[in-house]
């Protein structure tokens, strides 16, 4: 038998030698590079030290085959993980398990999740809520701080109530004879919903019911409230159940809580704020609004998240661009090979805002991270000593710090969202592969947007502050600090009818952090005027107050990334500095400038023609400017294979082999290639006739023998 | 034991109550303005009973459980659904089958796409590209037509190439001895990748492959491989795999295919375009153009399932909008009960819009289908004629066919998917819970914006028609036709610099057509500046070129919209016009105007104060008119539970209770509530010290031992 030569096409694609390639004309050190990012040297090397730890735990290590895990399975996968985890936080300081915490936050939200439940809510409740004894008793005596003898969940949503915590419906009565209180789910609606942990693992729970005492309701306090006994069955009265199925983060085992008539001992009741004595004598302390405030610290970290999340998605996407060939660019000669993705300027154009961006989440999460730290440290120390003008000062810091992790939360979460999706199609059909990562990173990240403070409510409860400040100013009452305290500047900005903003507007970043400044200032003073033309309607202006928001965090973010290049002054930082600064114009024009284009033109700081220069114009000379610095610049963001976990994004670029030794590593062929059902396609396939199936009924020839037209 | 009275704080919620009120307000008989959606009254009745046919069999009717099925699950279950369709299929007209289909990709888009691939993409590959004999023998003889003895699946993209459907690189070289060809995987690149079907049920493929004669590569042809045999075993020479997990339709067994030197006898390539003669002779026709074409009629399609999708997820966070309520309005007084959700502004701002733009999407894919069906009938009629004049009126038709398709099936997905997102984010914490159905919606739709031309490369491509057309008509060269046809206006509009929309112009509908026509000359005109500055770069322009599809779409859309309105001039159908004609100034408020301001305020056609009013303020005005109806405007999409198969979607609106009922039915709780790791939890919680753990090694004691330090 002749066979024809078989003419191989072309020689197999070599993805690796692009990136390599491109690795090895870096300009700065990545490593170097990552001082930025993470702060500081120090902090880049403890970080990276961590990293090799979890990714030579045989137990922590992410890997392919977490894509194709069955809930059952990720469940069961996670209480392992956080087993493992407890050993090590009985030897690390807060600081080194909080900076643990945020790498896996990564590479195993639902890990991250369902500790962090544990940790920051359940603890964090008690911490907050409680005495000094109470904290001491169940969160030291008891060890639960070390996650030992008590796993605890959070039970504050309901079914029926969510954002608005204080029309939660949980009671907790108090039954003087016993001196004890009774808690109680009084119907459907206020069954505790998305408790995490609940299902299955929690042996107490930080419960949020309304304190009902001699028939009065004094509004709703929180309750520890044990679920499970040591044997882990559960206590009288307590019924629980698993709410299944969710869009992401399937490891977690959110459960419901039902309450009935369960009892518990008077001082479980978290009295730092609220007293009841046993004669049901109700003491509250004017600190109250305090009491709501464990939140707080989860949005701050949501913004390290947000940073962490896009560099690994922007990173997957910068690899494969670099990696793959597509078309021929319009540029190219007819003999040169496909054109790399990223060398196509409107795949720059999608891809290299996002790595822009992600300097300046990082930058701007260190900075609110440190501004949280000094308000928590400044309120702790004043509480402690009992220093009313501390106290003061401590909640108008932490009013601002509201206002700050508020706007930032919000914005940061919902364009990390918007950043995974972006990535995912700029990779196109694989971006849909499971082992890509981005299908269970958007997922995964999703909620993001909605837990913790839903983004649309925090960002008009930011809008809100800025547009009481603002009227403040022009009342001549209080003045605005922090965050907000540009806003004294508004009897200035509001009638200047002068465009500000010219075509240099990018290379003059004081200019621009001005121009924000004024349509912030514009913008907040028209929210007023339409607030006042409607009988002061809050609603009305819902949707302006959270653009207003995200704006205010752009103004913080950009400010802070500013700020730090400013202070990069040494020598060896210059190159630095310059790559630096290139992002930092490209954010502007892109994810402020143009995003919110129709604001800018309408508030009248920039011409039309300005706008088209800085956009149109400017951005895609930006982007080609820094499109050779893509590979160092996402290896800047120093994450291993292990934390990137994809089948497109590895270091080397490798990325063809690597996928499909995944896939075939996770999807082993069987001998023939047979399914479970190779049976029914079988049958189906070689179905009998219709007429057979079907009994000769429906044919011409019963039809002539049955039918009486048919017998002329 | 006495046991203090339990103050239950509130009567349970009753969402219901609610939704009925608005619904028995209505001002309009939702099942008539179907018509409007469907097309007609006719249309309308057959697609009811259609959709009460499939919710009545036991096995195509989804169902909640369907959120919790596994891959494997997923893909048993969706081989029994083919079966039962296959039935169908044999008493169908093609219309009524196509109809069904439609239906099916919304509540079931894996089984759609299963099937799709059968008979849309294989038989659709061999009935474009082969000859009326091939197309007699695969589809009819041997009844694939009828999921009967064949099942097909389409071989065209590989690893290393996707929308470059011309680099693929699988061959296909013709054996002169022995009349044959043999098709060849030359490396990993060429895999056949994403192919559905391959992994588990076909038996045969239509493989894009090189033609390979006599040395000489004749570029990329189609051919008929047979995978299986009819004990569904592999062919000697394939290897198929499975692909393996994905980010949603998990019940597509999408796989990967090697060939090794595979026979396949001559006349198995299809030859209606291209022909290889036993001696080797190549004979090729002109009209190859036409042989990719394949994939058109899928994104006609893609419009209709934008409508379906969209309607759907809007009716479930409309219908939660209505039943929930939280907080107070501002405007509340002290003692009303919660606010509804949806009477929020902000909330009304997020929502409303989307319902709007569900109205534009159903009228203009009936517009594009119709088209279509005009288009290819022309041509199917001309070709098989031979009458060469036809044929050059249908390939005109179906290049404004391809730019109309590509802009629109581009912009409808990605908004579509955006839709999801936001409605999913409107519904809070329980838009997460993979019941509310939100979840798997955009895992699986999110695929559409990649698939059957990757949105970005169509955006550009239509893009490209807008500027080359331009071009000819400012040239004086030939005069654009079809969706087109105002290019013709160019000379005109683009040097006048008045600006023509005032604050009216949202009741003028003829001006604001008149003003997207004037912005999308400018837009392209500037394009064409930028190209010619560039060296003919079209990449350079290319994120301009895909933001001047995205408004060629509204402009197509908002037409048709606006036409149809005109057209309804009964009695009967004035009350059902005052509604449609807001929805159609808020869709061009928002998802036009608002959405492109920057574009609008750039190219003159509008002054600031103008875009203000028309947006700011006019949007919350038409949102606040059209909140009253949105109950029977989202009942007129006449979707069943069945369809909408979402936990908080029910038609009755008692969604506590039946999503507690659905949670706890599909999450059945074990005797004692313990978890399979539960054993795992309690050695963790219960472990010995770290002391003991460590074999007191670590302890002071130990130290003091150990340490000379310590003996003094």
């Amino acid at each position: 038998m002749t066979v024809t030569k078989v003419v191989n096409s072309s020689a197999p694609p070599a993805p690796k030698n692009f990136i390599q390639a491109e690795r090895d004309a870096a300009v700065f050190n990545p490593e170097v590079m990552n001082y930025f990012l993470e702060g500081s040297q120090e902090r880049s090397q403890e970080t990276k030290a961590m990293i090799q730890q979890m990714e030579r735990d045989p137990i922590l290590a992410a890997r392919s085959s977490d894509y194709d895990m069955t809930k059952a399975e990720a469940r069961e996968n996670t209480i392992a993980k956080i087993n493992r985890l407890s050993r090590y936080i009985e030897s690390e300081t807060f600081d080194e398990f909080e900076r643990r915490m945020s790498l896996i936050s990564v590479f195993d939200p639902q890990l991250h999740t369902r500790v962090g439940v544990h940790l920051g809510l359940f603890i964090g409740c008690i911490r907050g809520n409680g005495t000094f004894a109470q904290m001491n008793y169940w969160v030291l005596e008891k060890e639960s701080a070390f996650i030992k003898n008590i796993y605890g969940c959070f039970a504050m949503t309901e079914l029926a109530h969510g954002s608005n915590v204080a029309g939660l419906e949980t009671t907790a009565t108090y039954d003087e004879d016993n001196d004890q209180f009774i808690i109680n789910t009084p119907h459907v609606g206020a069954t505790k919903w998305w408790i995490g942990g609940a299902a299955h693992s929690a042996t107490h729970s930080s419960v949020y019911a309304r304190l009902i005492v001699k028939g009065k309701d004094y509004g709703v306090k929180t309750f520890v409230v044990p679920l499970r006994d040591s044997n882990h069955e559960l206590m009288p009265g307590v019924t629980v159940g698993d709410i299944g199925s969710k869009m992401g983060r399937e490891g977690i085992d959110n459960g419901w809580i039902q309450f009935s008539n369960v009892k518990i001992p008077r001082f479980f009741m978290l009295q730092k704020y609220a007293k009841v004595d046993s004669n049901g004598n109700v003491e509250q302390a004017a600190l109250n609004q305090l009491s709501y405030s464990a939140l707080l610290g989860g949005r701050v970290v949501m913004v390290k998240d947000a940073f962490r999340w896009s560099s690994r998605v922007i990173t997957i996407a910068t690899r494969y661009g670099v990696g793959r060939r597509q078309f021929q660019a319009a540029k190219a000669k007819e003999s040169d090979p496909e054109s790399q993705l990223l060398d196509y300027p409107l795949h720059q154009r999608r891809l290299i805002p996002i790595l822009a961006m992600c300097y300046a989440f990082s930058n701007g999460a260190n900075v609110l991270a440190d501004y949280a730290k000094e308000a928590n440290e400044i309120l702790d120390s004043a509480v402690a000593n009992d220093d009313k003008a501390g106290i003061d000062r401590g909640v108008a810091l932490a009013k601002s710090l509201f206002v700050a992790s508020g706007s930032l939360k919000s914005t940061c979460t919902w364009l990390t969202l918007n950043n995974i999706d972006q990535c995912r199609q700029a990779c196109g059909g694989h971006g849909y592969s499971a082992y890509s990562g981005f299908g269970k990173a958007y997922n995964d990240f999703a909620v993001q947007c909605t837990w913790e403070g839903d983004n649309n409510i925090l960002g008009m409860s930011v809008g809100k502050q800025l547009v009481k400040n603002i009227k403040s100013v022009l009342e001549g009452g209080e003045k605005p600090e922090g965050i907000l305290e540009f806003l004294n500047n508004a009897p200035k900005y509001i009638n200047n009818k002068d465009a500000i903003l010219d075509s240099d507007a990018l290379s003059d970043t004081s200019k621009l952090l001005q121009a924000i400044q004024v349509v912030l200032i514009r913008g907040s003073y028209q929210c007023l005027k339409a607030l006042e033309a409607n009988g002061e309607d809050w609603d009305y202006i819902g949707a302006d107050l959270v653009t207003l928001s995200k704006l205010l965090a752009h103004f913080f973010l950009l400010k802070a990334f500013l700020d730090k290049i400013d202070s990069m002054s040494s020598p060896d930082e210059k190159v630095l500095v310059e790559i630096l600064d290139k992002l930092a114009q490209l954010y502007s024009a892109t994810i402020v400038l143009e995003a919110f284009s129709g604001f800018f033109l309408s508030y009248s700081v920039i011409s039309a023609d300005a706008m088209t220069t800085l956009t149109t114009g400017r951005i895609q000379e930006l982007c080609s400017q820094i499109r050779p610095h893509v590979i160092p610049l996402t290896d800047a963001f120093q994450l291993s294979d292990m934390m990137i976990n994809s089948s497109l994004g590895g270091y080397d670029g490798n990325f063809y082999e690597e996928y499909f030794k995944i896939v075939k590593d996770n999807n082993p062929a069987p001998g023939s290639f047979h399914a479970p059902y190779t049976a029914s396609i079988k049958a189906m396939l070689q179905r009998p006739s219709y007429d057979d199936r079907t009994r000769q009924e429906f044919t011409d020839e019963t039809a002539e023998s049955l039918d009486p037209e048919e017998d002329d």
